[in-house]
């Protein structure tokens, strides 16, 4: 795309050239766009491409041309292109072809590691800057497609893939970049928080509440992804990388689904007046020399903003030094508003092939380990099932004492046989936690640990 | 800056070069940067270049050298050097020289129109880009800083010029430029959100609760820009820029302020379970064709999110088209918070300079008109005192119906001579609203008209 020689004034800075180039008025070539899947993401994409052309052209300084639109199924091409109202000939099944069509960006919302990968890298090379919804690919292999962007010189961005319509990545990368954010906590998963808050809402266990999910479309037809908490894990590794400017992969990430969620536990929860929330953790260690990054299911009180948080809504927030809590609220999913992520995305890159210039690069400067799970500070809610005999508490104490957990408050329910004891600890490291935990479970004392969670914020108690 | 010539590829774009720069691994150069001002924000702008400076050495790519503080009372650079750490020779009293220093950055945080914008433009004409936390000058004179920001090919950034430390210009400016902006809703200023808040729990009046922000450092010692609304309307026309792609300066917004919000007011309030809230709203009108920009105080159920926004905090909504609703929460004020914004624009700019490129320019090609507050369709809440007399409430529903306005409840209390008639209106033109409290005041059935207020969003009744 580029030909003529560029060259560095003397202090190795390259001079802008925006205005003078604006100021011929000239028309721009349009801005060439391939489209990789035309799913639930990619039709949105495409109509808002359409509704939105004039101002798009505008916004850009460049009309924004279709030249492409990748699918899998060669036999759903008519009734998408009649969908869409675009000609059938601007679809093909051959996707490895179209990112070597000379576009400038290329989309992609196909989804999953390969061909996704293969198709940006191929992109990237053939001088194409890349916009992506694709948290796997990204929580997996970021790494790769950074440093093929800067290879070839070219954008790449994925606002999309974390918390849909919220500008969230954005504002980590640019805007607070000039801040030291101490963590990043937020609800990232619509059909887990769909899940959960039916199972607080009807009284239903996990099983019960997931078919209601899929009846509804809220779950996939495999539901893993989700329930087991690799879609959130992604989200979070993404978040942590951007954060704290370390490579973080999904692989690093601590992660707990939420298909262990009982009954029991969400009663528990209500008892608190609490709700469990599936959350993703992002973490820098007092010292600042590592971070933890955690996806778990725990509990919060209700008075927590994330309580609030329904279905099909993500809500993170970031602790910054300077900037303390900020907050970001907004649909994390569907057609429409993760489109919406797209395009802002293909404006930004888009425009940067008109004027010049180029978004952040990998920021992976900061090296910062992640540490284990176990050696995360957390604090644990446990209820346990004890036999009614005098000296019961003091051996659950002792337990405890003997891990170097302490104990925030300890409760007593119910008489004779049925005892229960409700215990909420300070912060310990998790594994000296899980320990005790496992000690609990072996002693005479104890006839079940009914129901073990996570807390962060302060219950009332 | 530039020396070398800089030639466009023969599709008259311009090819990208950071790729081909960093690859050498040479040190750069620093970025110098200018301060002009150390107030509260300037002051904690310093501290974070110090705090920060390895981790924005590796975010910018470059470090970033203090090359000037400006103040304006010398006899106090002492005083501030030492509390700074840093040489008394840094500061000078000549902010008009220091502009011309070759900086490449200046950062201003002075305020008010003047001297800031003479020293903006002068610091643009010596090859400076620009960051500021000015809402005043932005929202009086944005065109002309962002003319001469195109004439020398420089950035221009005030992320903290509206809503401290939450990151909203930016997520305006560049994440959601794919969508169509319907609305934006919020709560920008938070001397008058404290006002408010202690008018709702202690019963006070405006007086009273204004005295209380004084004293405790939450009102300035001239409080009008706040309680007026100027600084509120500042933020909304700087805000309806943004989303509208539309020129909007501080003289178009619609502006009510709370000194005439009353002890009855906010008693009203609470009988309907709601709060007041100074409100800042830009709304595009159903047909896309003219813009509503306005701020006054409003009744919004208890319900609302915006309800529970406390004091020092901001929160603001945007509406779009496909993206829905994405809310914005944070410290919407404060040397720290600010200050956080101002260097994430400080980065981002610096960037520019160290690998090419720029910010987006003003974007005003829509050339929305903005609506006068009489066409602008509201919702009114109302109580009379009433004379109670068989025929009042005909007469006064006569009255609604002769100016077209219509009634979405009517509850009466009391009785005899102490009747009380509490009115909330279906939506109409401001001005049918206007006018028909003007008519209720001539009227001999109504006593008095003991509040009015707007509403924004649905009461329950
Ligand atoms: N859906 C959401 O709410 C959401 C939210 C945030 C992020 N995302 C991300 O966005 C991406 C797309 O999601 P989606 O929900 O739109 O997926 P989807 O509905 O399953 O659509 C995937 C599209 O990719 C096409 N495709 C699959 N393999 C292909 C191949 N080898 N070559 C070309 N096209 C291929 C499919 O073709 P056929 O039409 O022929 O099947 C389909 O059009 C994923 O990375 C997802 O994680 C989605
Ligand atoms: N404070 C906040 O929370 C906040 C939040 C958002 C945005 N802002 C914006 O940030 C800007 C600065 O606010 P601030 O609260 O930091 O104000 P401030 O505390 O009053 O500080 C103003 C600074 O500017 C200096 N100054 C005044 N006139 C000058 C001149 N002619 N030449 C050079 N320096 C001059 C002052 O010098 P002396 O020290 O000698 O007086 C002082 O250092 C304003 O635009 C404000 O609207 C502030």
């Amino acid at each position: 795309m580029s030909a003529g020689p560029v060259l560095a004034g003397p202090d190795g800075r390259i001079p802008d050239m925006s205005a003078q180039r604006r100021k011929g008025g000239e028309v721009m070539a349009p801005i060439r766009v391939g489209l990789l899947g035309c799913g639930v993401v990619g039709t949105e994409v495409v109509r808002q491409l359409q509704t939105q052309a004039d101002d798009l052209t505008q916004r850009v300084g460049a009309p924004l041309e279709l030249v492409g639109i990748a699918v899998r199924r060669a036999k759903r091409i008519p009734e998408k292109a009649a969908e869409l109202g675009v000609p059938e000939s601007l679809f093909t099944t051959d996707s490895a072809e179209l990112v070597t069509r000379g576009c400038d960006v290329v989309v992609e919302v196909i989804g999953g590691i390969e061909p996704a990968r293969s198709l940006i890298l191929s992109a990237m090379e053939h001088g194409a800057s890349v916009v992506s919804a694709n948290k796997a690919l990204l929580a997996e292999d970021g790494a790769t497609l950074y440093a093929a962007a800067e290879k070839h010189g070219v954008d790449l961005y994925y606002e999309a893939a974390v918390a849909g319509a919220i500008p969230l990545l954005r504002p980590l990368r640019e805007s607070m970049v000039g801040d030291q954010v101490h963590r990043v906590l937020g609800i990232v998963n619509g059909t887990t928080n769909f899940i959960l808050s039916r199972m607080h809402e009807t009284g239903a266990g996990f099983t019960e509440a997931l078919e209601e999910a899929s009846a509804l479309g809220y779950a996939e037809a495999d539901p893993s992804a989700d329930v087991e908490g690799f879609d959130a894990a992604a989200k979070a590794a993404i978040l942590a990388s951007l954060a704290f400017h370390s490579r973080v992969t999904a692989a690093d990430v601590y992660r707990e689904g939420i298909t262990e969620v009982s009954a029991a536990d969400v009663a528990s929860a209500r008892d608190m007046n609490s709700v469990i929330k599936l959350l993703a953790i992002c973490e820098l260690s007092p010292d600042g020399s590592t971070i933890g990054v955690r996806v778990h299911p725990a509990m919060i009180p209700r008075s927590h903003p994330l309580a609030g948080v329904g279905d099909a809504f993500n809500a993170v927030f970031v602790e910054a030094e300077a900037a303390g809590q900020v907050m970001f609220y907004g649909r994390g999913a569907g057609g429409g508003p993760t489109a919406s992520a797209v395009l802002g995305d293909l404006v930004a890159v888009a425009r940067h092939k008109v004027v010049g210039g180029r978004g952040p690069g990998e920021s992976a400067y900061a090296q910062l380990a992640v540490r284990p799970m176990g050696e995360t500070i957390t604090r644990y809610y446990i209820c346990l099932d004890v036999a009614e005999k005098p000296g019961v508490l003091a051996q659950v104490a002792a337990a405890f004492a003997e891990h170097g957990v302490s104990i925030q408050t300890v409760r007593q329910h119910g008489h004779a046989d049925d005892a229960t004891l409700v215990v909420v600890t300070h912060r310990a490291p998790d594994s000296a936690l899980a320990a005790t935990v496992a000690h609990l479970r072996t002693m005479d004392a104890v006839r079940a640990v009914a129901s073990v969670m996570r807390v962060e914020g302060d219950l009332e108690s």
